[in-house]
């Protein structure tokens, strides 16, 4: 697809070598672009790297399967170590997906010094700092940009453009299931099960969408990006995770109301001593570029010390967009063996304990949407219930009219900076002694 | 102020080298940033590089100015040759700006063999290609992360994240002081001279600001763009250019009506047989996340075949965002040099004669406002006049009544995709034929 490359001025001016020689986990769609994209653009891949790519092996589970063009049926193997085990491949490409045999794959080929490339975010969420470590003590890299955010090149950004900076935020939507079913409820006036269904219609949605709405892969998507943008080693069960499921649709056109739209959020801040992850819904104002990213697209805002705000924004999933990540991760990792440099991608990452900030010392602003049976005085009782607990208020509004005089009522109350504990302990205490006709809802404000 | 990184596994497995010795030409704002951030990042870029980073000599204009704690006296030079000619330094920083002075001793450094980092946007937009090539021929790298965008990752983007994929549309806000001033003349309801004047006042305009509310800054930029993204060798002054200066307050309320936004905007497309490379005023759609990058701020959305959209957001000038990103190209260049590869990062920039399409045979959408005293038929006319050379009409409104029966009014019309040449041709003959009050007014519509 590139155009002439400079193929012939590269082999002259770089140390020579026969060629890097590849190896696929898996031949579905992702694997199957990786093949297309690597034969389009062999020349100008090869004036890149220094060196041509050569795919030497293809494991696959059947064999008799129809594969892209580009796959050479020579290639085909059903055993794993014609890939793992050959010592004439250099770089191993993972893109089997799953989390067991693809674990145990990449173990043998980091421990075999290969290069391992790939684009299975279960694994990295679930094993990433330990595949960092070892590749870190073999001296081979390890390449995931195609693991995180799709086609977003957030990976590279955060280890190259953000080397010499420190990222003091970053605010993510990073899940494009609950980003459509979101919008789907604000602006179609859908209900939540009805927008999830209209997803999954659309192939947006699992047929058990509890991993993305419940905020599971987002948060596990926070794991890789807090490695790379804190050093940190946290398991995505050390965060605080909330999804979608609770939003209704009158929390939009209250949010609305106040200016805001309602995003599902992966946040990370570095305070230095310590760090903050969570996934929750969270009320941004509808002016802010993340407002603004609709559908299954995905977003990543970056804030740098020095830089300032960074976004990143395009197809957080998808086949191509994914296989194109993985191509360039093999030129990256193609470059660093050819130049007698492996690992040093790799040892970039330099991961530290971090310790967790507990989510009660969390300190932002609140939406809380109370219900209780409308009475005089009820406002200057909630009003007096969060004073009592030092949390003061923005605005607080009674956005309906009840029914019927005694009926319950929507409160919505948008909070000053709290100290969270502080806010569910005010909760907690009215809500025993029985002012709420409902659990009251709580969802955080972002500002920038 | 990164964590402690891993410095010595860094040097016990990567070949054994002194150090990378750095000379800088200038030591302004940007130089002194990058003294800065080298110093207290000296472990974690060491890691990175796989050699420590070492400052052998700064040229300044000065020596009796004072500088940054970070940087040694004893490093301070006056004569240009201490840098480019002393065969122990291996990397030239060009942060001293200007046109002339800086072009010859990057041309000296790049003969010399040494690898140079710049942060010229003048010095890349009109001398890039030539510079580029030299690299090229003489086996050595040439970076300018900070010329372009100043600290948003862009050039890195196209340069490793789009390697193997096929831009197929750019289009940047790539000018902060064109979006600033529209911005306040939308929010704001300011005139345009009266918005150059605040923006002057905030710091955000230069005394003169013909060179950018006139477009030729934003003109600059995307020819530096196109070399990545097209692999196109254009000068700025093929390029079709238009400024700001025509624009109307009324012409954002206007927009407005129909939805749209005005912004200043620098596009390209590759057609495979030829580009459009053009900068104007263009309206999008309030809803599209250019539409939403506001203030100074600056963003490039990269269309790519396979990668789909992809949006870069941030500070597109600025001494440190400009600094990170010069830092980040001593890594990508030093970490070259320390693997023995130098010229791979540079050889990838590869440039072809692209032919570019003339404004008249750009097929777009258009905003026309044209001015014509009120009588019965007016509007028939018009349609008429532009269907008669096949321009056919979505809307076409009378926003205003006029002050008094025959008076000028303003005719807002938005036309369906159609040829830029058929459409000013439309208007000359309506012009020609008496049929306005003021010369009409023509902007075009993007609709991603």
């Amino acid at each position: 697809m590139r155009g002439p490359a400079n193929a012939e001025e590269a082999s002259a001016t770089t140390p020579r070598r026969g060629s890097i020689r590849l190896g696929l986990l898996g031949c579905g769609t992702v694997g199957g672009g990786v093949l297309e994209l690597c034969a389009a653009n062999a020349r100008w891949l090869e004036g890149r790297v220094g060196a041509p790519l050569e795919v030497r092996r293809v494991l696959v589970r059947d064999p008799r399967k129809e594969r892209v063009a580009a796959c050479d049926p020579s290639w085909i193997t059903t055993r794993p170590e014609d890939v793992v085990d050959d010592p004439e491949i250099d770089i191993v490409v993972e893109v089997m997906g799953g989390e067991e045999a693809a674990l145990e794959l990449v173990e043998r080929a980091i421990a075999a010094g290969k290069g391992v490339v790939t684009a299975n975010k279960l694994l990295l969420a679930k094993h990433g700092p330990r595949l960092v470590d070892l590749a870190i003590a073999r001296g081979t890299d390890l390449a995931f940009e195609g693991a995180v955010g799709g086609g977003i090149p957030i990976i590279r950004t955060l280890r190259e453009a953000f080397a010499s900076d420190w990222v003091e935020r970053l605010a993510g939507i990073v899940n494009g299931t609950c980003n459509y079913v979101l919008g789907r409820m604000r602006e179609g006036g859908l209900g939540l099960d009805e927008a999830v269904r209209e997803a999954q219609a659309k192939g947006y949605a699992e047929a058990d969408p509890s991993l993305d709405t419940g905020g599971h892969d987002a948060a596990h998507k926070l794991c890789v990006l807090a490695m790379l943008a804190f050093g940190a080693r946290v398991p995505a069960s050390a965060l605080h995770v909330e999804g979608i499921e609770g939003i209704e649709e009158r929390d939009h056109r209250y949010a609305e109301r106040f200016g805001y739209v309602i995003k599902h959020l992966a946040i990370g801040r570095d305070f230095g001593d310590a760090i903050e992850l969570r996934v929750h819904p969270t009320l941004i104002p509808k002016t802010s570029v993340l407002a603004n990213v609709s559908g299954v697209l995905n977003a990543i805002l970056l804030e740098g010390r020095a830089l300032g705000p960074c976004m990143l924004y395009g197809r957080g999933a998808g086949d191509l967009p994914t296989a194109v990540s993985v191509v360039s991760d093999i030129l990256d990792v193609g470059r660093s063996i050819v130049a007698g440099a492996s690992g040093l991608l790799t040892r970039g990452i330099a991961m530290e304990p971090r310790p967790l900030k507990p989510q009660e010392d969390v300190e932002t602003r609140y939406y809380l949407r109370l219900s209780a049976p409308e009475r005089p005085g009820l406002m200057a009782r909630i009003a007096g219930g969060l004073g009592e607990l030092g949390v003061s208020l923005e605005q607080m509004v009674q956005p309906e009219r009840p029914t019927a005089p005694g009926d319950p009522v929507d409160i919505v109350v948008i909070t000053h900076v709290a100290r969270e504990g502080n806010v569910t302990a005010a909760l907690e205490r009215m809500r025993t002694e029985g002012l709420f006709a409902a659990p009251p809802r709580l969802y955080r404000i972002e500002v920038s």
